[in-house]
């Protein structure tokens, strides 16, 4: 957090392309209908737009799915800080939600808090866009583990 | 934790059927597949057969789908005990992605640790089972949120 | 996250009084020297100097005192948003620690996040200082509960 | 999580003697009046008695002091596994206040749910006890690091 004097410099010049095609290979971001829009060092954007299957009981988009993307979008942006043959998991995150994710689309913001040589600590945002009225839905705290000389599979 | 003498009294008799008819109404629950297999007191269960549709790069089902169905599963078994009348809502969990979500489906397990007015605090193991061997995949914590007087939407 | 626009307004103007009279009361802060340095509408800072006494095995600052002031930090980052007549406890919190905590002293800044009603979801970040040079060395996501109608304990 | 099919064998035969003598070099255990009771493989108890030294304002023992202990007794479980050169630290840990810490004593138990060769996931629960009335009043999900070949401090 108050990451705002920091420029975290990528070690992996390919490191967008690097994401982009890990982000393709995920057959559950298309499901849902997400997409990778932002990739910067160690940032991330994913967007979300509304649609009836990705909601719950109350016609709100489900809290698993603003998990989801949450979790994908920091898990990014610690992707876009490692080595390219080096691959990330998640260890484990926790996330407070914070409003109902209603609107025409969601947006989750990943960053990178810390970097490490094996973990990297990361958070994410998502906020809830209705009109252009932007509403903090969630926020997300993030463990992720970095798998050295293990390529992301990327075709 | 540690819950195995405790026996828990729903105070809704139809808490099967609404708990139930709930789930019927999550689209996203429907779009990855998962199924309200066990509907107990303190306790459900949510199963997930494996397909290629949802998930991530390496094949695996995606960690955010792992999330989706725990979070539900926990949030699931702390609805079982509340009134008629009341909803849920989730305020926030943790989950550790403990080994890699392979094999034929899932199973994620959602149990009531302590029901209280307000708060009902909850876990969930979830395991993948390949072969019938069953393996731990992720544990939950969770915090659920009673809303009185605000019946769950159920058509 | 991303406060920056936020101004919050107390509902108690005696809010820092309040807190500051509760704060006095914990023993336990006094027992590791913690000093409530900072109460503001939904900001505090606890300040606690090195001691041998709050040590591990390797003579850093103890990992779950750093726990401790950064959930007492944004518990009364909390507390300082209620009515005059409600307390707070703390239902969870999740904190990474990112770094060691040596130097002379630790900043830990608590900070409201989203207040609600009956929820108030903060964060802490907490900060070891050596030689003026500041390094964050945790971050916790915490969840605090309103008890209306129940008086803080100030005497 | 049900571990009870689970028989962890330590590596280092010399485990017990190597996790106490860690202890006794944590001072800040000593100031709150912490014991390590039980030190078994993959699990740990530290007892902690009541004074009033260690309480927050309403008299309870401090919700911070829970999370120390909690941390601590999960920690030194992991401990327990790791190879005589290795030592740990706490990467995150995530934990649920149920019930006021209140009564003579508070029992901690800490155990590893899976042991990996870089992370290992733990998990505690705290236990109040009044008139040898158990109430359960903390669950705790930890992330521990092992670093090979960083020998505790032992002296």
């Amino acid at each position: 957090m108050r990451r705002d004097d920091t420029i975290f410099q990528p070690r992996d010049p390919g490191y967008a392309e690097r994401v982009r095609a890990s982000f393709e290979l995920q057959q559950a971001m298309t499901l849902v209908g997400a997409e990778l829009a932002v990739v910067e060092p160690g940032y991330t954007e994913i967007h979300l737009p509304f649609k009836p299957a990705i909601t719950q009981q109350h016609g709100y988009i489900h809290g698993g799915i603003v998990g989801m993307i949450a979790d994908s979008a920091a898990g990014y942006a610690a992707n876009t800080l490692t080595a390219a043959d080096a691959s990330v998991l998640t260890v484990e995150y926790k996330i407070n939600l914070l409003a109902p994710a209603e609107g025409e689309r969601l947006v989750a913001r990943g960053e990178v808090v810390r970097p490490g040589r094996t973990l990297i600590i990361t958070k994410a945002d998502v906020f809830a866009i209705r009109d252009e009225k932007w509403t903090l839905c969630a926020v997300m705290q993030q463990t992720i583990m970095v798998m050295h000389a293990r390529k992301e599979r990327t075709d």
